[in-house]
C-alpha cells in the first residue's frame, strides 16, 4: 500500500502540519481492519457455532463500515475541518475497541477472530495516536 | 421508504426500548442526506465556479460517507452496544452541521446547495433527537 | 425522499436526455433495498435458526453494498460514462435478483425476508427499466 | 496487509477451489485503488485548474465506491454465488479501466493522477486475472 504515502506526497497544497507518518499508518490500519472485519463476519457465519457469534458478527459489520468511512475522510485534505476528522476518529476508535474486545473472546477458538482482533487493536491505536496530534 | 419501519416491526427479538419513530426518522434522514450530499458534490463539480466550491464538495463527500455508515449502524440491533451507536451519531451530527453550514452559504445562488443544506439540517436534528433518547 | 428529484431538477448542466422519472425511481429503490438488506441480515442474525440463514445473510450483505454504490454512481452526472453506469446497473440487477430469490424462500416464515424480497424485486425491476433507456 | 491472506487461511470451511493468490491480490488491489481514487479526487479538487479535472474527479469517485464494494464482496465466501462475484468484478474492471484512462491523460502534469492511474491499472488487471479463474 505504498500508494497511500505517495498520494500524500503529491497533494498539491499544504497539508497543514499534519503528521504524515501517523496519518499514513492510520489510513492503512483502517483499510486493513475494515477488510479483516468483513472477512471475520463472514468466517463467523460459516462456523458451526454461528449462533454464539452473532454479537461478534454485528460488531464486525459496524467496524467494517466505520473503518471504510474513516479511511475516506482521512484521505481528503481540501477544506479541512478538524471537528469532522476528530469526531469520525473518535467513532472509529470506539468501534475498533469494541470489536477487538469482542473478537478477543473467541481468539483462542477461532483464528479469524484472533487476526481480526489484532487488526482492530492496531486501528484503535492508530486512531488514538492520530487524535493526539490534532 | 416504508420498508424502514416494516423491517423494525419484523425484527425477531426485543428492540430494547428504543424509540422506534425517532429511529425510523433518523435512518431515513441519513439515507436522504447521504444521497443529497453525493448529488450536491456532483452538481457543484458542474458549476462554472467550481473553484469556489471545493470546500463544499469535500464536506459533501465526508457527509455522504458518514451518513451511509450511520444508516447501516442504526439498521442493526443484534448485540447492541450503546457506545458505538452514540459515537457514530455524534460524528454524523457533527458532519451534517458542518455540511449544512457550508451549503447554506451557497443556498441563494445554487438550488442544489439549498436542498442539500435542508437535508443536512434535518439529519443533524434527527441524530440529536435520537441521541437524547439513548 | 423528495430530495432525489429536487437534486436532479437543480443540476446545473444538461442531464443528456436521461429518463428522470426512471432514474429517480432507481436511486430510491437502491437506497430502500440497501437499507432493507442491512436490516434483514441483522434480523436473520437474531433468529434462533440463524444457522439455516447464513446464505441469506451473506447475500443480503453483498446486496446492501452494491445497492449503496449504485445509488452513488446514479447520483452523479458530471463526465457521464455509459459503460460505468451500465456495468454497475447490471451488477445491481444481478445481486438484487439473487437476494430476492433467496429471501423469498424464507418469506413465509420470516416477515423481514418477505419485506426485503419485495424491496430487492423492486430494485431489480428499477435497474432493468433504467438499463433499457440507456 | 498480511491480514487479507491470513483471514483466507483461517476461513473455517472449504473455499471451493478459488485461486487464493489471485483473490488476495485482487482484494488488496481494490483497497489500494479505492483509497488512491478518493485521494486523487481530493487532490484534483485542490488543483488551481480544478475546472479542467471535473470528469477525472467524478470517475475517481465512482471508482472508489465500486472498488470498496468489490473488496467487500470478494472478502465473503459463505453461500458463494458466482453470478454476483462475476458481475461486480466486471463492473470493477470497467470503472478501473475508465479511471486509469482518464487519470493517464493528466499523469504528466499531476503526480497524484499518475499514481492513481497505476493503482487503477493494477486493479483492472487483478479483476481480469481473477475473472479468468472463475
Amino acid at each position: 500500500m505504498n500508494a497511500i504515502s505517495e498520494m500524500l506526497d503529491t497533494y498539491p497544497k499544504d497539508l497543514g502540519g499534519i503528521d504524515k507518518a501517523k496519518l499514513t499508518e492510520c489510513i492503512e490500519a483502517c483499510l486493513e481492519c475494515g477488510q479483516a472485519c468483513t472477512a471475520c463476519a463472514d468466517a463467523c457465519l460459516s462456523e458451526d457455532m454461528v449462533a454464539e457469534l452473532t454479537k461478534c458478527i454485528r460488531t464486525n459489520l459496524d467496524c467494517s463500515d466505520v473503518c471504510a468511512t474513516t479511511a475516506n475522510v482521512l484521505s481528503r485534505h481540501t477544506g479541512y475541518d478538524a471537528n469532522i476528522t476528530r469526531s469520525i476518529l473518535e467513532a472509529c476508535r470506539t468501534v475498533c475497541k469494541a470489536c477487538a474486545d469482542e473478537c478477543e473472546q473467541h481468539a483462542e477458538m477461532h483464528g479469524h477472530c484472533r487476526i481480526c482482533a489484532e487488526a482492530c487493536r492496531r486501528c484503535e491505536d492508530a486512531c488514538a495516536a492520530l487524535l493526539e496530534t490534532l
